[in-house]
C-alpha cells in the first residue's frame, strides 16, 4: 500500500517561502538557502532525510514550483532542475493549462494535470505502484492536500530562523491531528516525522 | 548570569490559543487541554520539561494571563492558580493599571508593572538573582520580548494538532536566528529547546 508523504523545509514561524516570489526568486524575498540549506551544508548529517526527499515512486507539485506563470510564454521551459532532475520518476504538475508531457533524462517525466488535486493523486498513485507518492510543494499545494486529508506522513524540516511574512504552511488547515514518529536535530535543522491521523 | 527562558506550548501551526479568549475560556475556542495536555496526560514522560516550567527565580506574564481585563472590577481576583500558585517566586504582571502586590501562599507574589516590558525584565532579573527569569506568556507578551531580543532560550512544546486561527506565536517577529540544542518527542508533544542567537 502506497504511502503519501510530504517533506517540506519550513521556518520556525511556519513559512515555506518569503514574499514576492518570482521566476528569478522562487523563494521570494528570503535567501534560497535560508530554509533548504541544511541539505547542502550538512549533507552527511542529514543523509537519511535528503535521500527520503527523492525516494518516492511519483511526485506531485504545483505549477509555481515547476516554473513560470504562463508555461506557454516559454515553450522551452523544462523546470528548475536541469536536464536530469533529481526525481527519476513521474512528476505530476498541477496546472490550469494543458501541456504535453516533458520527458527528461534519468527517468523524470513531467505530466501536466488540469482536473484538480484528487485526479493528480489518483494518477500519481497509479504511477507509483507500491512506492510512496510525495507531495513536493509549494505551500499552496501542500495546504490543499492537507485540508483534503490526502497526506499520510508529514516530514517537517524546521530551519532555526523566523521569516515573518510570506507563504505559510498550515494556512487555514484547522483540526488536523497527528502522531509524532521521530524527532531529532542538528545545528541547522530539526526533523520531525509525523503520521497524520485520519480516523 | 541569569538566563531568560520562555517555555510555551504551541500547536503545530503555531498557535498558543484559539480565538475569542474570555475569562471563562482563557484558551478561546479550543479545549484548554489541546495544547497543554501533555503536562497532565504524560507527567512521567515529560517530567524534565514540566519541572523546567516552574524552575525560574522570577516570572513575567501578561495581564491576560493573570486574569480579568479590568483588575479593578474584581478586587478579590488573585489569578487562576488558587491560593498556592505553582511559581513559588515573584511574578511580574504587565499591566496598564497600578495595583498593590498580591502575596500568595508558597512564595508566589504577583507584582504589577505599568512601565513596560524592559522595566519588568529589569525587576525580574534583580529578583531572580542567579536563577533564570521565565517569560510565561501569553503569546502577545512572548512576541514582544522576542521582537525586543530579550529572550535567551526558547523551549517549544509542540502539540501534534493544528488550530487554524487564534493567538499566534511568532506574529511579526522576522529575522530571529536560533540554535537548536535538543529535540525529542512523545506521542503527545515534541520538545525543541533553542538558544536564540543575539550576535
Amino acid at each position: 500500500m502506497s504511502t503519501v508523504t510530504c517533506g517540506v523545509s519550513v521556518s520556525l514561524d511556519g513559512f515555506v517561502a518569503g514574499r514576492n516570489m518570482t521566476l528569478e526568486n522562487p523563494f521570494g524575498d528570503i535567501s534560497p538557502m535560508l530554509l533548504t540549506g541544511w541539505q547542502f551544508d550538512e549533507p552527511e548529517k542529514n543523509k537519511a532525510e535528503r535521500d527520503a526527499l527523492v525516494s518516492a515512486g511519483a511526485y506531485i507539485m504545483g505549477r509555481n514550483m515547476f516554473g513560470p506563470k504562463d508555461l506557454q510564454s516559454d515553450p522551452n521551459w523544462k523546470g528548475w532542475w536541469g536536464d536530469n532532475p533529481p526525481y527519476h520518476a513521474p512528476v505530476f504538475v498541477l496546472s490550469h493549462t494543458e501541456h504535453e508531457p516533458i520527458a527528461m533524462q534519468g527517468g523524470t517525466t513531467f505530466y501536466f494535470v488540469t482536473d484538480g488535486i484528487a485526479s493528480a493523486m489518483k494518477q500519481a498513485k497509479e504511477a507509483a505502484g507500491s512506492k510512496d507518492v510525495a507531495v513536493a510543494g509549494g505551500a499552496n499545494v501542500i495546504n490543499q492536500y492537507l485540508a483534503a486529508g490526502l497526506i499520510d506522513e508529514l516530514w517537517l524540516h524546521i530551519a532555526p530562523v523566523t521569516v515573518g511574512r510570506g507563504q505559510r504552511l498550515f494556512k487555514d488547515t484547522p483540526g488536523i491531528r497527528l502522531k509524532p514518529l521521530e524527532a531529532r536535530t542538528t545545528d541547522r535543522v530539526t526533523h520531525i516525522k509525523y503520521r497524520i491521523l485520519h480516523d
